[in-house]
């Protein structure tokens, strides 16, 4: 019998310390933030303290999967999905692993993309699931961009927050995730990046290691995202009125409004909450999956679709059905 | 109709360095090397230049991909396994991407893995060429671990060379690959790892960022690799004498040899190419698959058994079957 997967939890945790709009004028005085929070919607971030770690934090929202309905002994493939990892080699999913207490006989491993990552996650663990009869798989998606980014820098400090998310993939007899279109467009390698890192070694003493081209990275964006929004939509033979719900990457508020305007969507069938929790980079789609469901946006029936777009550069389209 | 997968090119490059042992004598005089070569089996180690990055001998293995038998624009989708990319992100992957001049339509990702790396990569490729109904996928494998490791590290000089290889993975009407046995044990996360890298930033000034725990490792290879042959013959339901050939991670002499005795391998049916290659990393199995087939030892109808282990620490296995 073919097997297809579906996800039956998603749990995430976000660090205690708040960074508000007070404290990045506070840092900077001549930043007009009343003019950056007209572009971002972004009120508050969510900052890991100095010595909290990806992994910290990952291992936090992994063991909120534990206190529901799964055993660990239960899990068969573990993927990272991080930009962030505490360390090149080896993989954060091995160190998970074994903090976790789960069994020896799994795959692990990290997958290294950004804002994508969660759909191209999704799409690798429903590879795996139905193509190895597994019955449970965990994705985790974590970053804390935080870590790269210097106090001053007004294009990316106003955005990103520390995040992490655990989402359970199980067996399912229906199909309920997918199709996926997904591209990658590596001219743009270069307007997203964490510099200085890898083999290549340059390192600064400042921590200043992010770099976005803000402009360039949108003009990406609205050239990709409704095409992918569209082609998923041919792919699967229906058109906007059959999806009940968009959650796409909380990237800013001129990000999902303009994404909103092109595709000519109404806000009621749009979900945001990147006003309080931030652009949590690959946990943004999860953290937004599991709000709605919480806020009765997405309910038994709901059709989904779930776009990520971001560094590399590279998007990913999907569309979930809540059986 | 179900399809499957199938391992139709693999290519790889070498950086034209040679470091011999007499040039590691050279920079150690206190080194006993004829000791050393006993136990690693290892008479030279390619090098890259040093201003030769991972992703510059990636290209090239990728390049004589497409010198054969498959179109730039054939390509569905791209995975680079490496431990040293040249940036933390984006990936390499979506690099390539761009310099291949591969269609921006393809899925792209890197996986974080070491010596198991290949194998694994075997598996999510075929996992997601089966599950998505993709034509073809390429499966690069990439480490330059030479820019990790100090010009004094009696454990990791002699053992490592750089290297890259490229896998065209193609849809299948027969099944060819698999099935897999995977695992993963990070309660030995410590006894192989790039140090000081990742966000955890304490930067030597010295270049000696790789470390291994050398007799740690050597013991937890033959805990769990003669285990997993035995669990993949018992899922196979097959024994040794159905196998053909054996080709284990190129890891070293004393390793290869042990694994050899455990198993009651006659010389015959291992595949050993360390001895002028060096540990080559995740390019260490698809490097041997490419030169056995050179040299007749894997001919039509031949079932080959892969297994790779290492960093993480993970490990891999698998049976392919050249029709």
């Amino acid at each position: 019998m073919k097997i297809y997967s579906k996800i039956s939890d998603i749990q995430y945790y976000l660090p205690p310390k708040l960074l508000s709009n007070e404290d990045l004028v506070f840092d900077n005085p001549d930043w007009r933030m009343d003019d950056i929070e007209k572009k971002t919607g972004i009120k508050y971030r969510y900052i890991c303290e100095d010595a909290q770690t990806s992994k910290d934090i990952a291992l936090l929202a992994c063991e909120k999967i534990f206190n529901s309905n799964v055993r660990r002994s239960d899990i068969d493939f573990l993927i990272v999905v991080t930009e962030s990892p505490e360390y090149i080699a080896p993989a954060m999913s091995c160190d998970l692993q074994n903090i976790l207490g789960l069994k020896t006989s799994i795959a692990s491993f990290d997958v290294n993309l950004g804002c994508s990552g969660f759909v191209y996650g999704l799409m690798i663990a429903d590879s795996i699931l139905c193509s190895n009869n597994y019955s449970n798989g965990l994705l985790v998606c974590v970053d804390t961009y935080s870590k790269y980014i210097s106090s001053n820098d007004r294009t990316c400090r106003p955005l990103f927050s520390d995040a992490a998310s655990a989402t359970l993939i199980t067996a399912s007899k229906k199909k309920t995730v997918g199709p996926f279109v997904l591209g990658t467009d590596g001219s743009g390698y270069k307007d997203l990046m964490v510099k200085n890192s890898g083999t290549i070694k340059n390192i600064d003493t400042e921590r200043n290691l992010y770099f976005m081209n803000g402009s360039a990275v949108f003009m990406f964006t609205m050239r990709v995202v409704p095409k992918a929004v569209n082609d998923l939509l041919i792919k699967e033979k229906c058109n906007t009125e059959d999806i009940d719900l968009f959650v796409f990457h909380q990237a800013s508020k001129l990000v999902i409004d303009n994404l909103k305007r092109l595709l000519k969507l109404s806000n009621e069938k749009v979900f945001e909450n990147y006003q309080l929790v931030g652009n949590t980079v690959s946990s943004s789609i999860p953290i937004a999956l599991s709000q709605a469901k919480s806020a009765k946006k997405i309910k038994k029936g709901s059709v989904v679709m779930l776009v990520g777009f971001g560094v590399g550069l590279s998007w990913g389209a999907t569309i979930i059905r809540y059986n």
